[in-house]
């Protein structure tokens, strides 16, 4: 039942095409984690496609730390959160956690879940990542209080906010991401069934980037908005990644962890497409054709906020998202992860647009309050976006084959 | 205003770096029409990806018939209907489709709308197509119920139906479908944009298939249910597929059109997945693994609807789903292009999935209708499927740069 690395049972026809071909991460488009070609899918009966087979690529799962957090964004994301039953004790959340971390570690490779009625729909992973979250209560409910990263708890209420109860909180959460809507789906319902008797849905939150292979940049996405979006995140494989993203050190718990804000951030397009263009980039203070601050050429090229124009001005506004958003050093920096969402418009053709913004850092009073709070307070953009939902979860270190997502927490 | 095949303007960077380059539709997995790449995106500040630029393929707009039929199917789409105001009359639904087709016209090769908001997000048309249909309400607005197929009107009622009215009727349809969620986005803000002054949202349906250069077959998709679907349907290029699809005489306005039935049917997964796989295979006739018909080995193999086992019973049983779905001749086959959906599943987990199943063919009546009347009747599947959505349109024919679509019923 434990995620070992070869979670059988497997089908004749997988022992008879199978086999692991190492290939670089050349598909994820400058994606920093190598990922691995398994050839397990039913051999086809008819002619396949020529091109790279990206919807066998797969991400490890096993680590130290928990996959889909420096992984290269995939197109395609569910965010499932769980109100856990009164009755879900420890003892109950470590079976739970064993069975999800199984899914995870079969329909990540490629492989069915146990007992997975559509056994078919998992011999695509494409890149799936499966990352298991733990809110407040789920301490709580496990009677370990003291484990629990002290800022893992309900943000500071802002007055920008407009929090809808059906989009916030949660005692657990599941992020799936893959670069295909189809495995999302089947992987979500997957983890839906096998949590059903722990736990009811909260909410979901599903969301898209520019799908597999379609994109303009390697790094950064268009948003929703029209805007490029990422560029001054940290960049997996540097050290300001790992100051931003993981906890350095301290109890087995808290090693190598980390910690996720989700808000579900409504774009208001109404308002926002009345604006022109060159209002759009200051309430940024980045171009909206290359993402270059509104001091550079290009989007690599760093802001300089100090440098003003003939008239004295900064150039790049001081209530502008990024003169707010900016940090001093790595350490205080945050990894944006976002997808964006788009709902039913209303009668009227008013769009239901936004991000699911979803933030990951060590630590959400050190990095992500202070940042948040200037924003909320002085941020232009603020005119033109409202935060509906949030939520906060400690994202647990990861495990070895044999072991389970938690072990340290609730083991 | 029409869209003529160069709508300008066009920035700067594009007269320096624009040009289009003919390929073949080899993206496509074994689509049937070419596809051309244009390289007008603004050009790229940073390393652009090395594999193919998936995101610049354009299908064709124009032609004598609407693209998004024959298209091969794009991994996402939305449907959109709309209601029309009560002062939207002939003169108005021809000042609508003069702008919408000039939308359309723009945003499939990778241009932005007129008055665009978001211009950046059209440079990955990502084979956008956008599909007009026309419900028996516009032909009544028009005063022009002489020219609707007669066929195009509520279908009659049948006993498995449970349809709600957010998901059904509808004055226009408009289908949109791309191979990028964003294009598919960012096209449904315009195109509602300019349709609000003349129409209300009346229902969106936005469904998927596998992702982008993510498919185990070149032709059938594995839908949520984890079927292989789409085996039987007519292969563009081929004469049954132009008998089945476009009605081939006839006035202007019917020559060169079809139509299409888009239902919405939930998948009762709870209870599907109840069952065994073998039970799963004999309600609908084939194999789940290889789409192969009980009498056969592989998907291409054509069912054998007389063979009977040794007890004398047929091996596809009578009121399995493609017994019943079956026609004797080319005429009478349906082109099924559906969607999956997934919504949010409820608090105690069950989903809310199933298919966008849209159907195109040349006559309703004579085609469709036979079908769904022997499927609602005797159809054992019918146990898993329930219908909660349902709308008939007429797919008037296309249209030459500088006309529009519509002008053979409109104009
Ligand atoms: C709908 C909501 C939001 C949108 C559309 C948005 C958009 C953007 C854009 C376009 C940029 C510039 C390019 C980049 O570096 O990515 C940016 C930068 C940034 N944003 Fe946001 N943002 C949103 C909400 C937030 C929130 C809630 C936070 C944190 C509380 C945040 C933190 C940041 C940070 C830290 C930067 C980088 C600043 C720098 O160092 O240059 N953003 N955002
Ligand atoms: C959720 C709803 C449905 C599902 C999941 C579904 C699934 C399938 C599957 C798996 C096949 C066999 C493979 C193939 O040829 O594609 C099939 C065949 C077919 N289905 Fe459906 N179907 C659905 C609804 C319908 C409806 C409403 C109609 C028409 C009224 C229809 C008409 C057909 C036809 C014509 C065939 C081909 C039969 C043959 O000639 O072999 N289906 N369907």
């Amino acid at each position: 039942m434990t995620g070992d690395s070869d979670p059988a049972p497997v089908s004749r026809r997988r022992l008879l095409t199978g086999g692991a071909i190492a290939v670089g991460g050349a598909l994820t488009g400058g994606g920093a984690v190598a990922a691995t070609v398994h050839d397990d899918r039913p051999a086809p009966t008819v002619g396949v496609l020529t091109g790279p087979q990206a919807g066998t690529v797969t991400e490890p799962f096993h680590g130290r730390r928990q996959a889909g957090i420096a992984t290269h964004p995939q197109a395609h994301a569910s965010f499932v959160a769980f109100t856990l039953r009164r009755e879900t004790d420890r003892a109950a959340l470590v079976r739970l956690m064993r069975l999800l971390t199984d899914d995870a570690a079969r329909l990540t490779q490629g492989q069915p879940a146990l007992a997975d009625t559509e056994r078919e729909l998992a011999f695509l992973p494409a890149r799936l990542t499966v990352t298991f979250g733990f809110g407040a209560g789920l301490y709580r409910a496990a009677g370990l209080d003291d484990r629990r990263p002290v800022s893992i708890a309900d943000l500071p209420p802002f007055t920008i906010d407009r929090l809808e109860p059906g989009w916030s909180g949660g005692d657990l959460l599941v992020q799936i991401c893959a670069d295909d809507p189809l495995t999302v789906a089947h992987t979500q319902r997957m983890i839906v069934k096998d949590t059903r008797p722990f736990g009811t849905v909260r909410w979901v939150q599903q969301g898209f980037r520019r799908g597999h292979g379609i994109q303009d940049r390697p790094q950064t996405q268009r948003n929703i908005l029209g805007q490029l979006d990422g560029t001054a995140n940290p960049k997996p494989g540097t050290t300001a990644f790992e100051q931003a993203v993981w906890v350095p050190d301290g109890p087995p718990w808290l090693r190598d962890s980390s910690t996720l804000v989700v808000r579900r951030i409504r774009a208001e397009l109404e308002t926002w497409d009345q604006l022109g263009r060159s209002d759009k980039e200051f309430a940024i203070g980045r171009r909206l054709e290359t993402g270059a601050p509104l001091t550079g050429e290009v989007e690599e090229d760093l802001p300089d906020f100090a440098a003003t124009d003939e008239l004295g001005f900064t150039v790049i506004p001081d209530f502008a998202h990024i003169s707010l958003a900016q940090v001093p050093d790595d350490r205080s920096k945050i990894l944006r992860r976002p997808y964006n969402y788009d709902g039913v418009p209303d009668a009227a053709g008013r769009a239901d647009s936004g991000l699911v913004f979803a933030s990951y850092q060590a630590d959400v009073e050190r990095q992500f309050l202070p940042i948040q709070r200037r924003l909320a307070e002085r941020d232009l953009f603020n005119e033109w976006i409202t935060p509906i939902g949030s939520a906060v979860f400690a994202i647990p270190p990861g495990c070895a084959p044999g072991g389970w997502i938690g072990e340290q927490v609730l083991g």
